[in-house]
């Protein structure tokens, strides 16, 4: 059945609702080039503003992973569990996450993105190691998930071509915004990658992508409900992103952090969220009586991130590079750190250039920012808050700017939960 | 200055305002191409859902004069007036009244389009002519004016040509209902064209682009306040357009009925309409004195006609062609012809070959409809109702089609005011 799209523009701008089949053509067409750019961008702004139902959004998905492949991790010898976080900053959660969650015996497919903007991109993250490698044939991928449990590269062009069509589109129209292509855009990628559990990690606060959390709440249920009708077993938290997650934004920086934290240590806010997300993940994968904390201390998680970096030709032992600049920002008062905001960092460590601008900019793995003390901490004036990485010195003006008004020391301070909400079917 | 596209598109789409800057850099940029089609698109879709103020659509409005040439008719030794219809079914009174205007002594520079969709376009109507012809040079546009008085030709490309790239975005991007562009898109033309005075006819009713009293009302005045702040005379007409204009609808057949009125005889709303219309017209150009009803008893109006008519080539004694391909609908009943809708007709019209579904198709010159009786008239079971014109007797099923429920005859009739209301600044 062949449909017109200024007819599907115009339904959904006069406040309709899109047929199934309106949906299906409208996907096939765009991914075929007969619905043009221009067209779907201003189908795209009349769904941010008039909103899609719920029937709209799992329909849209479906189309969109029509477009392509999926993938079938059935014949492995273990259950697969799947995170997607909406992004934040200091978000190096799925480094620990996924050889952990492997250590416990659940296969981890960790099919991820670059960074774009002041939130990092895990594989930007990774790279940082040297001999690292992103890309994995489909045939690679499952080798490496049976042998080792656990695989972070880069999702390949077959998984919702649609998506990748629209999402390129979206984020130079303004239209990036709407929960139904959000909720859309990333269950369709997860439906098709063919996991069977899938733990969402749903951002709040201003480093995220969602400020409020009216919509964060929103946009993780459309999610949990996508998933589930597609057999899916999907549970969402929410969880803070007002102020950065651990102690470094930054390629290496984050890197070695997570090496803390798989060597039994480092921060506290990471370690909570990254075995609270794996107790999600092997709940959804049935598997019951293990304890993921035991499992960082006992140093199984390490024993395969290094059997995970190792199978994709990094090598554990490399030495992380180390920002050749680096600038220390101090307090200026006494008192509790009642704010660090963690947008500021964000955009303050992507002008240090640990993010792009761009999608065809390269990332510095050096660069980033340390943190010396997190809200409710007691800080002295003159102790360090910040330090700044950089490979070149030139760097630290603009990003001291956007630090400019990150911090208040001394005012009321009210300790904010970590995880503030968990969303099921 | 330079701004980015999508913070000019997110404050659109967030309901701001856009400042007179972010204006002139968009349309600058789209007609560069620096802005792209998808871009534009989609910040049609939000001036369409969220609107503008009248302060946004007057610095629009300026913006799209200013990406082309101007034109200017200080130097010639009359004053001017120009007319525009937002278009509808029959609509005809172009061609009669730009010679009767200069038959009263104002110069009527008529730059006019090409019809698409179910309303007729004046150039369409006129190439029926044998020998006519709508492309003239400035030159040949001043020395018309001049020596005739009136010209009716093809608007050049070098008028506002941001509108030209954006109106046929519009058309495929379902963003052509937007009042603030429809206003802008229409009064940048005219007003580029340098024209002294402006009437215009905003149509409401089933066969017009305003379907509804209290938009048409916001167009008409919003135009004339774009008018009227750039020194331009402009008062706006609303008038009827729910069943179709005169007994006509078709290029030749137009034309025929155009040539009754100019005889001084014709349909009486045609008359009706394009006296008034030339009433305000020279009103606005500061003529007073002289009687349009008796140019187009004593013949001087024709006389215009026929010289406008030579200028450009056309011979004004030629015979029209007439359709090889006639059919005709008989009343079904008797009693008062309560309703005959102008949708209905245009469409069936434009089936039959009188208009065109895209830019580039052709137009049949005989195509159309003749109406035997018009709403309050009294009919009997069996007369001819309409006449159906076609270059090839296929074309008819497809108009009968949309002519199902063109029709009430019996129900309770009410005669509906031609001209509904008068719009002044």
């Amino acid at each position: 059945m062949s449909f017109d799209a200024v007819d599907v523009i115009r339904t959904k701008r006069d406040r309709g609702e899109l047929s199934d089949g309106q949906i299906d053509w409208v996907i096939d067409a765009y991914t075929r080039g007969a619905v043009a750019d221009e067209q779907m961008s201003s189908l795209a702004m009349a769904i941010l503003l008039n909103g899609m139902t719920r029937r709209e959004i799992a329909r849209w998905t479906a189309a969109m992973i029509a477009s392509g492949e999926r993938m079938d991790f059935a014949k492995l010898s273990r259950p697969t569990a799947d995170k997607h976080s909406t992004g934040g900053v200091g978000d190096k959660i799925t480094l620990p996450l996924a050889p952990l969650v492997a250590a416990c015996g659940v296969a981890v497919p960790q099919l991820s993105g670059r960074g774009l903007g002041h939130t990092g991109g895990t594989l930007d993250k990774l790279e940082s190691i040297p001999g690292w490698r992103a890309a994995l044939s489909n045939t690679e991928l499952m080798n490496q998930l049976e042998d080792v449990g656990a695989v972070i590269c880069a999702a390949g062009d077959g998984l919702a071509p649609a998506d990748k069509k629209l999402y390129a589109l979206r984020d130079v129209t303004g239209t990036v915004e709407a929960i139904p292509l959000i909720a859309s855009s990333i269950m369709s990628k997860k439906i098709a990658e063919g996991t069977g559990a899938l733990v969402l990690d749903v951002k709040v606060g201003t480093g995220a992508f969602m400020k409020d959390l009216g919509d964060a709440r929103e946009l993780a249920e459309t999610m949990v409900a996508l998933g589930t009708d597609a057999g899916v077993r999907t549970v969402a938290l929410l969880t803070d992103m007002s102020t950065p997650l651990g102690l470094t934004a930054g390629n290496a920086l984050e890197v070695r952090e997570s090496l803390e934290v798989l060597a039994g240590g480092g921060p506290a806010d990471v370690v909570e969220l990254t075995v609270a997300l794996a107790a999600e993940m092997l709940a959804a994968a049935g598997v019951t009586g293990v304890d993921p904390a035991e499992k960082l201390r006992d140093g199984s998680a390490m024993d395969v991130w290094r059997r995970m970096i190792a199978a994709q030709d990094g090598d554990p032992d490399a030495e992380l590079p180390v920002a050749p600049e680096q600038h220390v920002v101090k307090a200026e008062s006494t008192g509790v750190l009642s704010r660090l905001d963690a947008l500021a960092v964000g955009v303050a460590a992507w002008r240090l250039g640990a993010g792009r601008a761009r999608k065809e900019d390269p990332v510095s793995p050096v660069a980033g920012i340390e943190l010396h003390a997190k809200p409710g901490d007691e800080v002295t004036a003159g102790q360090p808050l910040l330090t700044l990485h950089a490979d070149d010195a030139s760097r630290f003006e603009r990003a001291l700017e956007s630090l400019a008004d990150a911090v208040d020391i001394g005012t009321p301070y009210e300790a904010q939960q970590l995880i503030i909400d968990r969303i099921t079917a």
